[in-house]
């Protein structure tokens, strides 16, 4: 599917027509910082929406998952803030994401349930909200085409770097552009508890073919990555189509390209999200192929993905394969030790065969640890059992992991 | 039960009378320290003993299970080393199991079939079987009632103290005594997937009896303590009877004695371990009560004792309560968000009541981190649905702790 679309790297939730966007600094960060961000559409949107499954989850998931139900074809923008997750909040915080609606309407002309409402930053404190209504009267007059990069600034927390790209797709009846941003370097971990994403497209499209395009797309890329195993109270990614480009998603064939589009545009954010991982050194692709099932090659690739034990031999760039065969053997996937297999694979090297048969290959002890030494690398795991497979992106876990989360509320 | 037992806090597994133990340095450890146990007794025991549930069990596991299946009634003792695993050494590393059990049979005079096997150490790497062979002939001469000490040293990888102790028993017939050691500081995680442990016993207990009551006290000890959820491919806790006391556990009454005294013993053996965990400076008891089941506490309580966010907060002396939300609400365990309560509470202190109905109390943040700060607290987390509860134990994740994982193996 690649023929028909190319990445935009520089992009941003203004590329596609027909979305502006504004950031400015309302006191909501400590540091000061721009924390507060309008994107909105010059005309209703189709929507849809992909939520954490944490059972605490926070205010504005709960008003946006509501908000999407009631009205998923009018939608004309969303508000978000960085600094505060307004989550464990209770009924005083739901009250404050429903008066960031009608801040949003009030500011841009719409009615309150057409904005989605993002949150993100520290846990249990109120929104200041005096801060907010007047941060949002300062956003209106800022609205440009121009302000994607801006937005995907000031959506960041411990992020070091902004996350945001733009895909161009070629359709049998014209070409649509999908933009998108993300923030996210800790809490990161598949089943959509990852994250902060927006999403816009000028392509015209109806709602149901955009929500199941949204989560194939999710699946494959926000929901295959892993920085912690922790997931959070917030996380959303959600996507807004205005049809501003005149080209309508109504047969299979656009349907699939625009799919394929939209998923290596989540896939591409992902992957900027695992770089960003909090005190990050490594950028591990983690293949487990073999397994009895889908779910078994799951199962084993988040339980290496998640172990602390995997992830410091990572950090300490040391071929401790040992430690992956026993994440896989507590991972509960259903395997044989004496089928084992595990390569290891830098990039533009060939892949080296450190276990076969569940023991080692007498492979060159250099040879693994000069793997292990590079920023990227590949662990394939094969269980020699079924057709399960499954790919992550995953990291390590370092001192500076630690430095900053021991640290972050200080 | 407290009543009818005491701890000995400097006993060992020679403190049951029949029982001896020594070790030597047999150059498997690359320090040059004493690597090699053995734990014998004076006559035929009976035992018991609990292994990992990893998929992936190293041979010694393997040959145990299948010892104590054929022999669970005339066992002599306990052969062990430190520094090398032997698991994922396929067949090569089963004939040198068995071998293992050989040379104990050859030293001490047993048959080779009363003996266990037990392996801590670095994974996929053969044993050098010929520094076994020659520490095993030199630690025959060595055995001795005062052994138990040295055992406890020896056993030892990352741990930094030996961990050992015994607990006098009275019963209705005369007084038992457990003697214990145990060794672990990584990989340690509920499921008894956790650590090498040897308890003793001079009791005479039938065969059904003893595996019961170990099962009883490992659940409630080995078995609810974290610290960083790996799970091991070798660990095992093993018991063995040899009755040298002439006092039989043939009724009720003395079969709860002497299980409440082993659950104690087991405990104070565990929490030994969570002490020394790797890298650990927080000693944090986490209790789970109101959850619709004990199977959803436990999952509550699993999910918070393993999170990355969770214990780099212990770490960093941070009352970062929200993370325990956020771990407790992708717990998979069934919550209201609205009815959970938090407590925390420093040793002598009443508790300090972080959270109610799901939102802030109110408390005095300086409070809060005054009991973060200190080295042990308990963090008491109400779901507030039911009467499902459980006690874990468990430690923060700090630098140390990725320090000695990034670097154990070089």
């Amino acid at each position: 599917m690649g023929d028909y679309h190319r990445i935009v790297a520089d992009g941003s939730v203004t590329t596609p027509r027909g979305f502006v966007a504004a950031a400015v600094a309302a006191g909501i960060k400590q540091s000061g910082r721009p924390d507060l961000v309008l994107v909105a559409a010059d005309r209703d949107c189709a929507a849809a929406g992909v939520f954490t499954r944490n059972r605490v989850p926070a205010a504005p998931v709960l008003l946006d998952r509501e908000t999407l139900a009631a009205n998923p074809a009018a939608l004309r923008g969303v508000l978000i803030n960085a600094g505060n997750a307004n989550a464990c909040t209770g009924a005083p915080g739901l009250a404050d994401a429903r008066e960031m609606q009608r801040l949003a309407a009030a500011a841009t002309g719409g009615q309150p349930e057409q904005f989605l409402i993002m949150s993100t930053g520290v846990i249990g404190v109120p929104l200041p909200m005096e801060r907010v209504r007047a941060g949002v009267a300062a956003l209106a007059p800022l609205l440009a085409a121009g302000g994607g990069p801006a937005a995907a600034e000031a959506i960041m927390t411990t992020d070091t770097r902004p996350k945001r790209a733009a895909v161009e797709v070629d359709l049998p009846a014209g070409r649509v552009t999908i933009g998108g941003m993300a923030k996210g370097a800790g809490m990161i971990h598949p089943d959509m508890a990852t994250l902060l994403g927006v999403l816009t497209t000028d392509a015209a499209i109806d709602g149901d073919v955009l929500e199941s395009s949204l989560r194939e797309a999710v699946a494959a890329s926000f929901n295959a990555i892993s920085i912690d195993g922790d997931t959070s109270t917030n996380d959303s990614v959600v996507l807004l189509a205005n049809g501003a480009a005149g080209v309508a998603i109504a047969d299979d064939e656009s349907r699939a390209r625009f799919t394929a589009a939209l998923t290596d545009l989540c896939l591409h954010l992902a992957q900027l999200i695992v770089r960003d991982g909090e005190g990050a050194t490594r950028f591990v692709t983690l293949v487990v192929s073999g397994a009895e099932s889908a779910a078994d090659a799951r199962r084993a690739a988040d339980t290496i993905a998640t172990s602390p034990l995997v992830k410091t031999a990572f950090a300490g760039g040391d071929p401790n394969w040992g430690r992956i065969m026993m994440a896989a053997g507590r991972s509960g996937a259903a395997l044989d030790p004496t089928r084992l297999a595990l390569w290891v694979e830098a990039p533009g090297a060939p892949p080296l065969q450190l276990v076969r048969g569940g023991t080692p290959t007498g492979y060159a002890e250099a040879e693994a640890a000069a793997v292990f030494a590079q920023p990227e690398f590949t662990v394939h795991l094969d269980l020699g059992l079924g057709d399960g497979a499954v790919t992550l992106w995953t990291t390590d876990l370092s001192h500076e992991y630690v430095s900053i989360n021991a640290d972050y509320r200080t």
